[in-house]
């Protein structure tokens, strides 16, 4: 499969997942407890991985799978970089409003560039630095707030604390991200067993967060196993399938494609739900979403398209074939 | 002289030019006739022109002067450009706004790129392409409307004659840009006799509209020749002369260099007065302003870098190397 299919059906779901979550919602309310959906999500991405392992293992007999402990113990880890990125996240949110958030929110694609530079040791041209910043900047501009919308001047006026909070929670993001890819790059083993582990881990530390968070409530509604489905509706199962499905999908590209081509997945896929919420719900098109599509879309083709399409280069070619002129003229003398 | 330190210094003079404007008011109001100061700085640029086309004379005797009929007659067509764009721009603040007018007129940084490479032939390469665009979306991403300011959604409400005598406008004003560097390219002539030829067809045609307002306003005010420097200031001297000067410049960069670094000076002017009202005016600093800012700058990088400072290329220089120890084996070989 080529990673660019991969990638654009990501864009797709994982724009769907911001509507789909909008229409779960009864009154702008949730019906369900909105932590069981990662829960399940983890849960079905176990499922699928473990039949798709079973297939794989039954067609061929020599499916790489390291089980060593030294291997196995370092699949927690993106759970625990995700659980200590919740907590900044929450912590940021102290100190500035959900909008600045969601701006900051923005510095995570700058940040994987650098840490994908620095730890995974790959080089990207200067080209690419400019189309990353551009990225961060194009999904910026689309999130400006235009005239006549509430909240104003938060933007410059949150605490110090809070820029540094946001620093580092995109800093816990890329890190997350960059780190998933070395994991599952670092051997040949099975994508699917990789999955597994991965999972498995991360239903545990699901669970592990919703008895804490039972534990936290005194147990008010009774343990998290009893009113699991509550509430649920179709949508939420198409919420669950949805977000378990995009989960997959960036499994699948940190192994065959890098966290860029899932930065640029994703960021469209916040560009499309905005296009799509203009048609669904009553979101009026701005200015600032026209530009930051332009600017996203520039960017796109700044980083994928191969350098000889975007400079007009002194051409390789005939330095080559300039200098075989020069060896057939000197063979003729040596002759 | 570099082209690039009369472009900064363009970018200087054309950024000081809105704000001594601005402090040449008293109570946002003028207390001159403002159509007096493009004449006054046509007739500066024609002066400063003369002198030095005179001591160009007197320093070498072959001074290349085209006298010919054929050839002066080009001059006025600047001129007659400008004054159907006055024209055009008039007609267009009949359907939109001006703020809407503001940001259709980043357009021109477009339809100056495709004039450019239409008229002039000049082959630009796809990412110097992309550069012009983002200059574009960049000034207009500092434009946009942020909250709390007065006008809301005018911006995609005008008529559609607005929209398209705004593109109108746009190519004009890109037209009279072209124009003129074809004009001060297609001979050797001295720049400052080119100069005296256009600045006298600009006196010509500044006093025109001076006499033409005067009858629509059927002299209420007396001719303008008696009321000229009524109401003015050391700041609406200082404006003459800025205005003089910045056309001087142009006239410069239209011979030595192109339009596109025209552009790039007025937008980069443009950005810069912005951030000089914030410390100057009450003017406050907006996100959308800093992303601007971001945009313009990786635009200016994109467009005027070298292109093997912004892709890894296979080396060309490595191909010949290559061949060459070829040479050489074959040589060995040989002998």
């Amino acid at each position: 499969m080529q990673w660019y299919l991969v990638a654009a059906l990501l864009t797709v779901l994982t724009s769907s997942q911001g509507i789909l979550t909008t229409l779960s919602q009864s009154n702008g309310k949730y019906k369900y407890d909105y932590a069981t959906v990662p829960f399940l999500a983890e849960v079905f991405k176990l499922i699928v991985s473990c039949l798709l392992l079973w297939r794989e293992c039954r067609i061929s007999p020599s499916v790489r799978m390291t089980t060593d402990w030294k291997s196995v113990r370092l699949y927690p880890i993106p759970s625990v970089i995700y659980l200590i990125h919740n907590n900044v996240q929450f912590a940021t949110l102290v100190y500035v409003d959900t909008s600045t958030y969601q701006i900051l929110g923005n510095l995570k694609i700058v940040t994987t560039g650098i840490l994908f530079r620095l730890f995974l040791r790959k080089k990207l041209s200067n080209i690419q630095w400019i189309a990353i910043v551009l990225l961060a900047v194009g999904t910026t501009t689309s999130q400006v707030k235009g005239c006549g919308e509430a909240s104003c001047d938060s933007l410059f006026s949150a605490p110090i604390q809070g820029y540094m909070l946001g620093i580092l929670s995109a800093c816990m993001s890329a890190l997350a991200g960059v780190y998933t890819e070395y994991l599952m790059k670092k051997n040949n083993d099975s994508l699917y067993w990789q999955n597994v582990q991965l999972y498995t881990f991360g239903v545990i530390f699901n669970i592990a967060r919703l008895l804490f968070d039972d534990f936290r409530g005194g147990f008010e509604n009774g343990p998290w196993w009893q009113r699991l489905f509550n509430g649920y509706s179709l949508t939420t199962w198409l919420v669950v399938l949805n977000l378990g499905s995009t989960g997959l999908l960036v499994s699948w590209l940190m192994k065959y494609a890098d966290n860029i081509v899932k930065v640029y997945s994703t960021s469209m896929a916040m560009l499309l739900t905005m296009v799509l919420s203009v048609y669904l719900f009553t979101f009026k098109p701005t200015l600032q979403l026209f530009l930051g599509i332009i600017i996203c879309m520039m960017s796109l083709h700044m980083y994928f398209a191969p350098p000889n399409m975007l400079v007009d280069l002194p051409l390789p070619v005939k330095s080559t074939t300039e200098s075989l002129k020069e060896v057939s003229v000197e063979r003729k003398s040596d002759s």
